[in-house]
């Protein structure tokens, strides 16, 4: 095992402000690796505090330590000072960072304040780890068979920092002739909880043979996370597809995607390749839908628009929805779902419809449409149909849930098409 | 400051499985004690690894210990023995927690498996903390000064213990005549850089005095946390008023709120406030202002809906915008994000109607129109008017932080209406 330690550097979470969102992304991508973090600890910006960590390090053989926050402009930032004082090094100017954040703010028409210039400053027995989204770039120190890396606290920042850099760079280091093989993935899917998840895959001890798979509910979804550990590459790639294929067959009509997959980036993709175009009618959701279509770059080529109908005002003079069935059926109906799907499809001349309408929450329930009862629905070609869904009664992620349901539907549609 | 040290115990938090939130819930409620967590450490369920810890608590001074984790009837929970090899002392078996334990499996209608006594077996030496929701109680054990409480790591169970049980512990040992007294506020700001902002306050060390201040950036802009300790109440509050009184005088038109405050919450109770109804035509934002405005519960009270025109043709049929004028001066043009918003107040008959337009990128720039330039115009009464945006080139963050713009200029036009 190669000791390995996540230091956190951050008030916001010793204060309970944030929660540790970047030691999870850390100790994750590192697992992925077969590499388990051994220990993470979170301090402020306390001179005393880090230096004591980079010692236990020394001390207690921690071969990679990882170290987050602390990187930016500003007066409170020690992570750079620090790790100077430990080495015993100076800083030196690096031309090559300094470019990089005169064109970041010279992209923003601003002109750069001086203190970011100590940005482009950095260890001289450093290497730089290159900040592609950030001013401050992240630092690698070595010491014997120990690295040091520290890296912004901003988490776009740092991830791109781990994917591009860091990752590569411990593989090259000390995964060379590894004594196991690991293989892992997750499954991603929607439309079915934890539970009867698990009762359709079965007896799970037999399909796993010993090798580990997690549960990981969410509101987009249940993920399940497979991990293989073998001797051999060989013996890792047959167990892998073992337990994954036997995971399809049994639960394949749930599964969307892996890994980091968006649904919204499957369907767009299907709707390129079908070239088909896509308007959405929402009333629950209020935007949910159309702000992930349009989250994919590209999403240009098949989404027109969509016409957020929250009033039934904007139903019936927008969409056009017959004023009598909004009030026979209720703003909340299979067929006012239909009808706006069928409406918004019309209005914005496309291929496709997609609608959702719903009971958000907290309050607005009944007995017979309880919070939660949402109708989304689909027109395209000559058929038009809806779908019946009851998500609970947490407004903010019942329109998640609700929205991701939409967008599965979309899929399974876009996936039988001709 | 009272040297306090959270300690998780879990393998799924150094997987990156979960993330911490224990340790986030237990260290703001030590933290609005006045109580600053100064490290948070987790780690497996590797007796060595607690042993150091406990070990380091004690080298350190730390006072209070609380771990959480660890503690359930399984053969991985390893707490209690360490506690016990720590603190050299044996099990007795404590007879109320043997009830309540019982009483736990009579609810649930099954008979009580026999591991489960264990659970009513507490060090001699502890004192239990009473666990209202679980089978496994808390332990305290006090060493001199310092405190070492053990909670079990399930949520609400740990939640519960800490409101009942913990905080007052912690009150009775530790803050009967407290040496300091806190003081602590997160101003919310939109609109302004880490730097710039830094650089309108000026002098922070003659500003701050020995307190403390710490920018948190997010594409929602920048948060500032600042903290006031003093020796008596009067002079907390005072040094807390001067310091964010001189912050409301020097960048007060980028704060836009406190602490969990929310734009959209904040807008709308404006709109409520003045009666106002409003709608949204949105281009690059693709629905995340719809979006956003809708999680508020209630919002249908001032929300009209919105037309998501992506397509120029959507600007063109639905929103009446001159072709000539998108021919032009282009979609994404000061005087197309004019006609959006006074073409969907118009089209959805609203008293406010707002808008964004922007190139969201990763591609579509020019030299003239580059990645993240946006948009954003609000008509209202008799006046329309817009703002011209650089936000930088990445397509999630873009449209993140146009929206967050759209929904700001949004506030600030409400706030001086008369």
């Amino acid at each position: 095992m190669i000791n390995t330690k996540v230091i956190s550097i951050g008030d916001e979470i010793l204060i309970g402000q944030i929660v540790n969102t970047n030691s999870a992304f850390i100790n994750e991508k590192l697992n992925c690796l077969g590499i388990k973090v051994k220990k993470v600890v979170t301090i402020g910006d306390i001179r005393q505090d880090l230096l004591d960590e980079l010692q236990d390090s020394v001390v207690n053989d921690f071969k990679i330590n990882l170290i987050t926050g602390g990187l930016g402009p500003t007066h409170d930032d020690i992570t750079k000072p620090i790790l100077l004082e430990f080495f015993n090094d100076k800083l030196i100017l690096d031309e090559k960072v300094l470019e990089k954040v005169k064109s970041i703010f010279a992209q923003r028409n601003v002109i750069m304040p001086e203190t970011n210039i100590g940005q482009a400053m950095i260890p001289s027995k450093s290497k730089v780890i290159w900040n592609e989204y950030g001013t401050a770039p992240g630092i690698l120190m070595e010491k014997d068979d120990k690295m040091f890396i520290a890296m912004p606290g901003v988490p776009f920042e740092m991830k791109a920092m781990i994917e591009n850099s860091v990752l590569p760079l411990i593989k090259e280091k000390y995964l060379r002739n590894p004594e196991f093989f690991h293989r892992s993935k997750t499954l991603l899917t929607a439309g079915i909880g934890e539970s009867l998840l698990s009762e359709q895959i079965g007896n799970i001890e037999e399909l796993l043979q010993g090798h580990k798979m997690a549960f990981l509910p969410s509101p987009l979804g249940v993920r399940l996370r497979i991990e293989v550990k073998c001797k051999t590459e060989a013996d890792a790639d047959s167990e892998f597809h073992r337990i994954e294929n036997s995971l399809y067959e049994k639960i394949g009509d749930y599964i969307y995607g892996q890994n980091d997959d968006l649904l919204e980036e499957l369907v767009g993709k299907l709707l390129i390749e079908k070239n088909l175009t896509i308007a959405a009618a929402e009333s629950c959701t209020g935007g949910i839908i159309s702000g992930r279509i349009t989250d994919v770059s590209g999403s240009s080529k098949y989404f027109k628009g969509s016409i957020i109908s929250y009033a039934n005002e904007v139903k019936e003079n927008i969409l056009m929805i017959n004023a009598d069935l909004l009030n026979n059926k209720g703003a909340v109906s299979s067929e006012v779902a239909v009808e706006m799907a069928v409406g918004v499809r019309k209005l914005l001349k496309t291929d496709i419809g997609i609608s959702a309408t719903g009971i958000a929450g907290p309050t607005g329930g009944t007995e017979s449409k309880p919070v939660g009862l949402v109708y989304i629905a689909i027109s395209i070609g000559d058929k038009t149909y809806s779908k019946e869904l009851f998500l609970g009664d947490n407004r903010h992620r019942n329109r998640i849930r609700a929205a991701q349901a939409a967008l599965e539907m979309l899929r399974k549609e876009l996936l039988i098409l001709k």
